[in-house]
């Protein structure tokens, strides 16, 4: 394809795509006259990464480019590619145009209905998840916004977990104490967890065959 | 007990918890002689739950008041009571001294150990949940620490999700590119879902019996 193609695949202006090339983030097409180059899949890949990690990932241009190239080595393991990731990355800033956190919107209100949730209309959740299935969406992650389902149901035991402590807490204001505290803290306490099971799960299926207490991801 | 006691029990200076009274968040304690107060258990409890509305839900005080009057009337439902709460924290900040840091640091190496977990030494996620688990045993939440093994339980498969969805992406880039989101975007998601899934699990333990559309916690 051409970059014109491109750009309008990847929804990256042409000018923006010529800078991640002068800056090393993207390969050069392959030429076909002195002024006109081809493109293909790899580039469109390429590209839709980069934005990922420079709209999602919130990383600069110059720790997107060391990444691209460890991710380009051939004999770096998976494993190791991933902890490198994980290890770099800062937090998600999800907005989004209308149009698509509606269409999102509907996601959400499909998914309560199959499994039946009891939410009310106005639930800060329902915007929030539509945001992130927008956000997902628009940069490649459609796999994982099609994992919702699967998701939802391991949640489920979460939410049930929480509200068995805060069941447990016999007197009204305690209850709330621990709904504050599961709220605030316990997210966060879900996402330390997930980022060492993930790590687990990381060296389990893409790691050396045996156990040990080596370091192996996110030492780069 | 007297003014001292209680100051020493909840860690909050004598100052603050007078201006807790004169803000109307705490009860006065029963006068024993005209300047002597006797304090009890409510109070001890009440002052703990502050504390966490302000370190951990970083609510102003005017909101703290606002909500203790709601959490004081009897005849509004632990289901509603829960939900303006949910409604109303802020994120979690975790910023611990050394000392309960340390000693969180060992639980969470008990829980990899316990788990047979591959975690490398420095992986971030180590201090990320030490500091959650030393906030939350400091500001009252034990018992959602001792739930650790059973959140981590849910976890894991939260966790083979996401290693699931990367191992379906065959080509490194895309690999990486799917982990840059499950990572981010994910996190957002899982928080998300856990909200709605929460609404859920308290309309069916506190809430109504019939189902409803109607939105029932949250409307202030």
């Amino acid at each position: 394809m051409r970059i014109a193609e491109l750009s309008r695949r990847s929804a990256v202006p042409v000018a923006t795509i010529k800078y991640y090339q002068r800056a090393g983030l993207l390969p050069p097409g392959e030429l076909t006259s002195p002024n006109q180059a081809r493109y293909d899949g790899r580039h469109l890949s390429r590209l839709r990464l980069i934005r990922a990690l420079i709209e999602v990932g919130r990383l600069p241009v110059a720790t997107i480019r060391e990444l691209l190239v460890e991710i380009d080595l051939p004999e770096v393991s998976t494993h190791h590619k991933l902890g490198r990731v994980l290890g770099t990355v800062a937090g998600p800033r999800p907005t989004e145009p209308d149009d698509a956190v509606a269409a999102a919107a509907r996601e959400v209100q499909g998914l309560i209905d199959r499994r039946g949730w009891r939410v009310g209309s106005g639930a800060p959740g329902r915007l929030l998840l539509a945001e992130v299935l927008a956000a997902l969406r628009r940069t490649g992650g459609d796999d994982i916004a099609d994992l919702l389902d699967e998701y939802a149901d391991a949640v489920e035991r979460l939410a049930a977990l929480d509200l068995e402590m805060v069941r447990r807490r016999a007197e009204p204001a305690a209850m709330v104490h621990g709904a504050v505290l599961g709220t605030t803290l316990g997210d966060t306490m879900v996402a330390a967890l997930r980022r060492l099971a993930q790590e687990n799960e990381s060296a389990r299926v893409f790691g050396a065959p045996e156990p040990s207490h080596e370091r192996v991801t996110g030492d780069g």
